[in-house]
């Protein structure tokens, strides 16, 4: 770490993801961990010491002394989904940037809130969705809007499931009501949605519909379900998220002359050894296909990365986050945008499933 | 050709995959070509000459004179649709076994007509869906079936499109309503839907849901479409089906343990250099798994084949007819179950669509 002007973090909480987070900052060049608070000191110092955390590293017994702390620039927050409107709020109102987990809020009405105190306070915001900061994705956005290969996008489907097994369906913060309340919805169909509206370039359906026969747990929180979208010129799209199958990350993006397909969007296979793929395919290969192959084997395409996409995401934070502190800029509204566009879609598939799956209009 | 007691096939009509069926008849060690008609002498003749079938084979200026043919022990009907009705059972009718192009009829109802003109003459029947018959689909269902390894199926996906273009459009046989009128449904959604009751070992769903946004041309055919799908145990499934993007042939099957994944399922990739892969990722692989990598890479499992898929059915078709014409045997009525569930789902589809968008149980 040689950048001076290194933005320094704070984290709420000790959550799992809050591991990987550490490990992002350290080794973003432009961020450092500057302390972490837990609701008990003792829990906080014991995190610090399992992960390896340098001793400098503040440590607090609660989120209020992380949020007070005078050297701390920005604050990441992967707090369960109902207190994300009450830590990011006094976050932003302590004048510190927020990064905050997904999904951002459990409804676009307390997103406003959050939003609201952000531009009050001049603090930059961004959400916690890690892919979208990977270089494939540029690349895959690269791909799609390559008009002589893939032509005009159609219809897409992606599909993020996990299998945590009965213990976590028991006790985990994702299946209560009062916590992580969005379930599967809020935690695997946040990617889905982000997925979606990404490769419509952030166009807003004009409705949705769930498919009937979302599976709900005893308290009401939803562990697996799924929706068709729809645009107003004939694009559409469907998702399927669950807590109850094995591990599928997919995107199938079809457009009038190509293919894009992978199945580890959330988390790279290989992004570990620097380095992400997926799979193309375009009419323009028909030329190159054997006799007989009807159906061309798709093209892999590689793209390499420096960083894992975590610390992507954390370095291209704290380049906001310095570009007001250093250089009185005003904050990028442009993540906040897209956070809203994604929990609005989530909520009206939420309310779909609630009114007995009815189409329910977006409105912006 | 060694078999003396070969199948002689007839077949109706001069369309694009009658020249697939032809050399699939030619390859298959118990089938032979004994005639083809087309409502045209000339037509017919000149398929026989173009596609270089052998000199024996004889040809006729209507269908009636192929049902007719004493020589002829069975019938390849690939008309359009509307017109199976009529031909599949004059074919039965005339004591003869019906190999069926798919969709096999237009309604459920008119398939009923086909079955029992099949059952009240004892000729056995069978639907032109050529990729069950691919050894890889057997493997599948290894794969699929085993507990272990995949856990319980929850959800499957199915897609399956093609972007024929503007002429095909405008033109085909497939965007006719008097013709091949259940449009893309028909044509690409049956195989997709067959490949959804296949995985659900030919359960039937409790209800389906269309997606909202069917696309009809200006005559009311489908041109793209899809669907959810719901059984009384918590599974479900979907589907798309277009002519409006690029080749997409798409299955994604999920379990508790395990996902299945091929993109290539009607006409595998690599058939013609005799073999078919699908790709397998299982949570007992986890061991397996390098540091970091948190998201498996599927396994590819390669099967070999002897012969093309469209072949396998020929001779599969042609093994059954055998027991009935020479064993005695009772026709096999197992086909005929597949291709009328198969039928129910569809017919359900469409009766979502024209309701615009409302849930449709399905009754056996």
């Amino acid at each position: 770490m040689t950048d001076e002007r290194a933005i320094r973090f704070g984290i709420l909480g000790c959550a799992n993801i809050a591991i990987k987070l550490c490990k992002a900052i350290a080794k973003a060049p432009n961020a450092t961990l500057q302390a972490i608070g837990s609701r008990s000191l003792e829990k906080a110092a014991a995190f610090v010491v399992e992960h390896g955390l340098p001793e400098a590293v503040r440590v607090y017994g609660s989120y209020e002394e992380v949020v007070g702390d005078d050297e701390v620039d920005a604050i990441y927050i992967p707090l369960p989904t109902a207190l994300h409107v009450t830590w990011a709020v006094r976050t932003a109102e302590r004048g510190k940037h927020v990064l905050l987990e997904k999904p951002v809020a459990m409804s676009v009405s307390e997103l406003d809130r959050i939003l609201e105190a952000c531009e009050a306070n001049g603090v930059q915001f961004m959400d916690g969705t890690m892919w979208v900061h990977h270089p494939r994705t540029a690349k895959m956005k690269e791909a799609l809007s390559d008009e002589k290969r893939f032509g005009q996008l159609k219809w897409i489907h992606t599909c993020l499931t996990y299998n945590p097994g009965p213990e976590f369906m028991k006790h985990s913060i994702r299946t209560k009501p009062d916590l992580d309340g969005l379930g599967a919805l809020g935690d695997t169909g946040w990617y889905c949605i982000r997925a979606i509206l990404w490769a419509m370039n952030y166009e807003l359906p004009k409705s949705v519909l769930a498919f009937p026969g979302a599976i709900l747990n005893e308290a009401g929180v939803i562990i697996s379900c799924g929706s068709s979208l729809h645009w107003e010129d004939g694009r559409s799209a469907t998702f399927h998220c669950s807590f109850l199958t094995y591990i599928s990350f997919d995107i199938t993006a079809l457009g009038t002359k190509g293919c894009l397909r992978l199945n580890d969007f959330t988390l790279p296979f290989d992004e570990n050894f620097g380095f992400g793929t997926f799979h193309e395919a375009s009419e323009l290969d028909y030329g190159k296909i054997e006799p007989g192959r009807w159906c061309p084997k798709p093209n892999e395409h590689v793209v390499e990365t420096e960083f894992p996409q975590d610390v992507w995401m954390v370095k291209e934070f704290a380049e906001l986050v310095k570009k007001v502190k250093y250089f009185e800029m005003k904050p990028e509204k442009e993540w906040a945008i897209l956070s809203r566009k994604t929990q609005l879609v989530l909520d009206a598939v939420k309310e779909s499933i609630e009114k007995g799956y009815k189409p329910v209009e977006i409105v912006n």
